[in-house]
């Protein structure tokens, strides 16, 4: 019987700020963590994201490329990030054809939320098990599959 | 560039009942784990909760501080407890604040479901992929986002 | 306080392909991986389960007995297959009562979605956060709780 390639998680090519806490297991790669981030265990960060200063990724969470997530964000457990939308009905082996995610500042993101590649303003929040799937520009809580405002924030 | 403070994931400060099974790697700390329990790859459960006999949590679930979970369940995998709503649009710092979940016996939740912090009575079924956001007081399946009522249980 | 029984994660009574890549940590046992298909890390797939040559199952997914998928699919991340629909109120011992996954070929499923025991024809897109309820047999977009069409495909 061939033998598989086995790869191993871990940290590769991180630019990291200072104070930064890691639970491991992790696999995270070439991307960037803010001073005094936290990750919890079994995350997954991938390349060319960036995450702002004091956010926490709990456990569990995805973080795909082409993620930016700004500051003193809370993005809970088991939270899934997207950018390809298999628009011709397979996966788009062309980033360039991928969505961004634009994540603004102190956003709360529920656990096992699902994140469609969209821009959300600062100061959102969007509940547990929500599946977003439009930019969100007002400052509120959303929720349900599809996200839909439920509740205007002062 | 700064190293960062690597955590590793583990058994810490568990009270165990007999013959508890837990599949590594996983990240449990500060609660209590009846006889027989059974633990699954990839979980990981906060402290301040208590798991009855024979109770299995399958993989990838996350289990928040502040649930209990009585005898004889099965949570499923990828199911996600909630605490903090963050009413006020933020995480909320202050765990008094924080909602407390109860799960009864003999209760199945189905995999990919998610629990706000609420109480759900014995015998009852959560379908797979759930958004449970009420106590649930009738022995019954429940299924959807929000999850309701789809047959009641003799 | 009792010992628990600890268990570790890992690759047991697998039988592989040629050229298969695995991301460890992850729980695979029982089953058959076939040419070029791709693990990623946290992920566990049970026993009586085949996966077709070139296919892509990524972190945090859970593939459970009784699955069949075939070839050139792209499984997302944290994807969830059911087999036990507790329809008597809790889980069935017996597996002979449990339903069969079986997917087709170049079947592209998002994160975070929900399967239950379905068929879904080959072609077929399974939008991100979604949960399957019933067979599928027209090739063309799916999404939501429960899954919809929402597009046909070419």
């Amino acid at each position: 019987m061939p033998e598989p390639h086995l790869l191993t998680s871990g940290l590769v090519d991180v630019a990291l700020g200072e104070n930064v806490k890691i639970v491991e297991p992790c696999n995270i790669y070439g991307c960037r963590l803010g001073d005094d981030v936290f990750i919890g265990p079994f995350v997954e960060i991938q390349k060319n994201t960036v995450i702002g200063a004091r956010t926490k990724v709990q456990s569990h969470s995805f973080i795909c490329e082409y993620v930016t997530i700004g500051e003193d964000c809370f993005i809970g457990h088991g939270v899934m990030f997207t950018n390809d939308l298999f628009k011709n009905g397979h996966p788009d082996p062309n980033p360039d054809h991928w969505g961004r995610a634009q994540i603004g500042d102190h956003v709360a993101i529920g656990s096992n939320a699902t994140l469609l590649p969209v821009t959300i303003c600062s100061g959102a929040v969007i509940g547990a098990g929500s599946v977003v799937t439009q930019n969100i520009t007002e400052k509120a809580i959303y929720a349900g599959n599809p996200a839909r405002k439920i509740r205007v924030l002062d």
